[in-house]
């Protein structure tokens, strides 16, 4: 079945912090992945699926592509919002975000997770994770 | 004059994220001289001072000195607050920091800061800045 | 003309910091990009274009799109060898890069980085930067 | 007894990463203490008692306090070096740091650290750590 015409957006905002910024005078680029895992957290919290709940009930989600395009430069204390949504591409996730400030683009990316389980095999992805996915089967 | 008995306090708080913590399972050392940034960088705003729109009009306020002693641990997914004060110590400015989850003392400590001028000189801070740290003279 | 046969492959070596490992015992993804970039910095200071010079003479190298396969773990103390090539697609600098530890590949990715100026405007790389990348036009 | 008169000074240098440098132009403050771990690291490394070994074994050394003194800044890609020196302060061990950039010092500071087992309660420093730190009982 193809992918459900609309999934919730989740929204997470923060301001850039000093720590973030490089001598460009711009958020150094690495920590755009940091802005997407805290609103990849933001969002499973939101959602009732709590990341560290899932650890202590022995399933991670460890990244294993990442992929960011930097359209415009964030600067300290601009307050940015990211805002995620979740999909499955077979046994992985991916989760597609935007970073913006107010209207302006300033990064898209994504990154994709597998399910693993204490073992580290990979493991279905469970039903409330599939749900937040927008996976109807 | 003495130091004034009573100065506001200033909170921020925030959720501790994956990219902070390390392999002890507990945030890293160094993540909490990055919370004791935000902190500061949440007080100035909310004082009317954003630090930011300060370098623009040519004042810095640049570490000169750093302490921290951990007391308890903090975990990934912890809403953590982070508690402010700032006070004049002659021409450098001093914010003692205390971070909690909920009830818990986490860490406490401290950065002093010199105020220097365009030229890497050392000012007498502003009046406002003077105002924020309860000096009344 | 098509790309060159062959280009210098530059090697860069460290070992994973405490501060860069995560609760999951491994190193966190988005420090992956930092060392991209310690790579990259180590790839031009041998090439004999140190980048803090290219900043002072005008020149930037802003990242615009960032991409890693994660394939492996890397974990603390491991001592990981990053290869770094360099290539033009069109006016921008394309840096490929792939993280071992001995013969395991843990990761690999690359970033695509525009020239430009003082102004902010895209310029065509030097000279010596379209010989690094094996441009021979 | 009192103190020995001279302990082993152990010696790492690394090149400044853009990563850590900040909108000042300068080495984020945070940082230095990344350095002081990756020296700590390294000492421990070349005494024949690496770190992730010894957790390995089951013995941990958390900080439970950090302090640093900025007397110059570092830029990026200097090279720096990080002198480190390791003593006993009762249960304690601390380990103290001066940082130069050739003859220039530019920060200097210390950690102390409990010696903790799997069980998270304090022991007494083993053998071979007193050794390093230059206690003869």
């Amino acid at each position: 079945m193809s992918a459900p015409a609309s999934r919730t957006v989740y929204s997470f905002s923060l301001y850039v912090p000093y720590a973030h910024t490089d001598q460009m005078g711009v958020v150094y680029y690495a920590n755009y992945l940091v802005y997407f895992e805290m609103a990849r957290g933001a969002m499973l919290r939101e959602a009732g699926l709590p990341y560290g709940e899932m650890e202590r009930q022995g399933l991670a989600l460890p990244v294993v592509e990442a992929h960011c395009v930097y359209r415009q430069s964030a600067h300290y204390d601009d307050e940015i919002c990211v805002a995620s949504r979740c999909s499955l591409s077979g046994a992985r996730l991916r989760i597609d975000h935007r970073i913006q400030r107010d209207s302006v683009l300033l990064a898209e990316g994504y990154t994709l997770h597998a399910c693993v389980g204490r073992d580290g095999k990979v493991v279905r992805p469970p039903a409330a994770l599939r749900r937040l996915a927008g996976a109807t089967g």
